[in-house]
């Protein structure tokens, strides 16, 4: 990691993560209402014995407060931002993982593994309701309250796209066809909106004019789209040793990513072939030999370099400074620059 | 119905209902992710056809606006917050009858039943969502930045209390003993915390001062609890005729309510019938019995009138002006006098 990006994020996250802490109360008596919480964000275990696991990478809150900094404002000012976006997303975390019908995350249980479903979906709504007083802390910070009016506005709105793309996925499986389109619009809404609203509230709490907020806004829109694409092809045509699993994953599990629904489109050949055959060697021999002679990786790489483009183009536009801008492009090259 | 509670119904209700139709987009093109809620809030059919269904007594949001009539403001002001409280209302519907497992609601199949238990999640974090950005229309009817910070703020921390209900509900279900204590605060935050926000939201958007609006929120707490400490009597002694359901019909589901908890604290002998005897006739006969005779309908009696009189202390405190405020005491005797 560069040196700008190493420094702020170890003086960033910490704050941003005891941010976190305080509005979940982690210091006052524990409750089962609040230690499934707690669980989930990994601080205790299933029988509310403190422990400390990692939480991820955190780059979408670290993002908002490396915003807020290199649009000239004070990055200690975003943390309530950054702390609402990182529940925001372990928010939808627990729900997800319901609906995915998933046993464990980071190697842990699930929250309705443990306490049922019933009781899981009450855990999300009550973490989506603190992801909310989170944001609402800005006033504390002396935010104005019109900046933290729209903040709270843009968040929801954001939570409204959010959900939209988890049930443009879901809706997804039951479908024989879907196209790139729609596909685009899915990831946009369960990726990029939430990465956009990261750089945009931080331009927004530092108080930048509109026009240099729309180019936090559609970087972060950019660049998760690029980040998404790019995993895709990854999944398909990536290096194992780089990318840590078995880079024909995505093809035995038949799902349905950027390359492949290109691939479906132009190949009477392919769909035949996913629909009837079994997913083994010989299947993802085949799935890849016909994506390449359609040109699905050809397609999927031009999409990944005009989105990739694009998030450049808005960066500069907004014009990051000081070593807070530094360590944005260091964070996008991380991102984008990944082989494919 | 009394006259001005009458007039103002017809008035500020069909306000509310359009308020609402125009933040869940009723005007655009139909889609799925819609539809789902449009389904739940009883605007259209399982095949997204036009309906009108009976959508509830809308007590809450009617309270609301009410409130801030009473309180000196402009009731049209207060439109996006009595929205916002349906709406996170309805949304709490779906989770909860998912929670539930209830298959029906209002003579219709539920969310989940028709579209499955994950759509179903989601479409109420989308509902969720949207009953923010309901609220925070407030901004475009004049409110101030301060005072819709205010209101998202009692909004959140409302929902946290709703879902400490809910949890705590659930968790009843599974335990041997429950006190009257834990009870009380059990229904303080599924049921009268909402009330609450209502009439506390109207009083703030009114601009009333902050002693006002404690006067209101408390009346509101206190009718809540009120209205649910009679439901519970009705429950069990109530007259048939007038609650439209059997009055045994929550001893035979041996469910606990207040009446109940304070029977089993007192009496071992309505403890081990709970625990081992089938609930048919002579079951609900032994209960009724047991519970006279340990005073429970006295207690419940006694707790019922004890909220009664303090809400109409903080309404009297709050001295609410006008055709609105007649209008709040209508509704409050509509409410309260209820006979038990």
């Amino acid at each position: 990691m560069s040196n700008e990006l190493k420094t702020l994020t170890e003086q960033m996250l910490p704050a941003m993560n005891q941010e976190m802490k305080e509005v979940f109360q982690v210091n006052n008596a524990p409750t089962l209402f609040y230690g499934m919480m707690h669980y989930h964000m990994g601080w205790v275990d299933a029988d509310m014995q403190p422990i400390s696991i990692y939480a991820g990478k955190q780059i979408r809150p670290l993002m908002c407060m490396l915003a807020c900094a290199a649009a000239g404002g004070d990055w200690q000012q975003a943390i309530p931002a950054a702390a609402a976006i990182e529940i925001l997303h372990n928010f939808s975390l627990i729900h997800d993982d319901i609906e995915d019908n998933s046993p464990t995350r980071r190697n842990r249980e699930t929250v309705w593994k443990l306490w049922g479903i019933p009781q899981a979906i009450n855990a999300g709504d009550a973490m989506f309701a603190i992801a909310h007083l989170a944001l609402n802390r800005l006033i504390e910070r002396g935010v104005s309250a019109d900046i933290v009016v729209q903040s709270l506005r843009r968040f929801d709105e954001t939570c409204v796209r959010l959900t939209q793309g988890q049930q443009a996925d879901m809706d997804f499986e039951t479908r024989a066809q879907v196209s790139t389109d729609e596909y685009i619009d899915m990831i946009t809404g369960k990726t990029a909106v939430l990465v956009s609203l990261s750089m945009e509230l931080g331009a927004l709490i530092a108080g930048a004019d509109p026009a240099t907020v729309k180019n936090y806004a559609q970087f972060g829109l950019d660049l998760g789209l690029a980040f998404q694409v790019i995993d895709d092809i990854l999944g398909i045509w990536g290096d194992e040793a780089i990318i840590g699993k078995s880079a024909s994953t995505d093809i035995t599990t038949k799902k349905k990513t950027l390359p492949v629904l290109y691939g479906l489109a132009q190949s009477q050949e392919l769909q035949t072939l996913y629909a009837t055959a079994e997913p083994n060697q010989a299947f993802v021999q085949q799935v890849v030999t016909l994506l390449g002679e359609n040109g699905a990786d050809t397609y999927a790489k031009e999409k990944a370099t005009s989105y990739s483009h694009s998030a450049l183009q808005n960066i500069e536009g907004a014009n990051p400074q000081g070593k807070a801008g530094q360590a944005l492009y260091q964070l996008t090259d991380m991102l984008l620059k990944r082989d494919f």
